[in-house]
């Protein structure tokens, strides 16, 4: 998983930057048709968050691809990183978009939430508070699909995102956790990352 | 489902026209991923439709929207609408600026299939032959989720699209379907489609 804050050239995997932005992507247009649903400010935040982590990465697989073309044959077979990569950035910018409305003091239309209906599963983004027992835990010891249901897709901590956090990542104080569930699942997880609960329910 | 061929103007349900642009705007980066990961000019083309599809949806959108408003109020109200509309286009061409690489000569780095590798289901494109034994069946009588893992997500008659179709939809000679499902279901799918097997596996 690539992270940074500053956009300084850094040899990075092109692979894995693709792969990131695909993630990121996705991630962006699931929380931006969250966000108008429930109308909730934090996600519509998240979203404008992530599109400006989105440049930064588009300006990093930009430099990457420059310097691995060396003649004009690989610059003619790099074209096409580079056209994906614009591309996961429009997608992008269409979340920003859709966040923005919510954002707005226009607000989102009746007429929209009822056409986002359909979205069964919620996400949620929660801040994980000093007394939560999530702290210093890695996303693998807290066996949160199996207990709840939940999953958490993103972290974000400061200006650094973790999209799709492996079972190793360690969780922090003030972390930014993004995760996706059933509706009770999801409760119950943003009480225990605010402290409010010192155990999920399944284990009690 | 609305179905269009011609922008001319009719009074459209924005509620249903938006519901329709969310789903296609998800299917059309699915399909432009899985264009690119397999490399296949029938998946790309899809995506080409699709994309003038939506832009006569957008059309259509912002037609009713405007009839819709009749004082300053509704108009501040309904630009929410046209602004998710606008950002539902931007996605749809994202998905063809992808696709085109596929359609074009300069053809899709290795890079980017490596990037894309994760997704696990399998997307296909087959036209229904007239000697398949889908022909004049419904898409419900065919049970393709419970007998081979398969589902129909859309299915595209000319110039018209029927997006998620419903069970009672019957599927007839020429159509060309869209569907998503395992490697194996889906191999099987294309050879009942194409006519090459007159059952599913399941039911010998």
């Amino acid at each position: 998983m690539t992270e940074f804050e500053k956009v300084e050239y850094k040899p990075v995997s092109v692979r894995e930057l693709l792969t990131e932005m695909k993630d990121i992507s996705e991630l962006m247009i699931d929380l931006a048709y969250s966000a108008a649903l429930f109308h909730s400010k934090e996600l519509a935040e998240e979203v404008l968050e992530l599109e400006s982590y989105v440049d930064k990465l588009v300006y990093l697989l930009n430099m990457n691809a420059m310097l691995a073309a060396r003649d004009a044959e690989d610059t003619e077979a790099l074209v096409s990183v580079t056209v994906v990569a614009n591309a996961t950035d429009k997608i992008s910018d269409a979340a920003a978009d859709m966040a923005a409305i919510v954002l707005k003091d226009i607000g989102v239309h009746p007429l929209i939430r009822e056409a986002f209906q359909k979205v069964e599963e919620h996400l949620t983004r929660v801040e994980v508070k000093p007394k939560s027992f999530f702290v210093d835990k890695t996303v693998g010891e807290l066996k949160l699909a199996p207990a709840i249901g939940v999953d958490i897709i993103a972290i974000r901590r400061g200006k650094k995102w973790i999209i799709d956090p492996e079972d190793e990542e360690i969780i922090r104080e003030s972390d930014i956790l993004i995760a996706r569930g059933a509706p009770a699942g999801i409760e119950e997880f943003e009480e225990a990352a605010e402290g409010k609960i010192q155990k999920l329910e399944e284990e009690k």
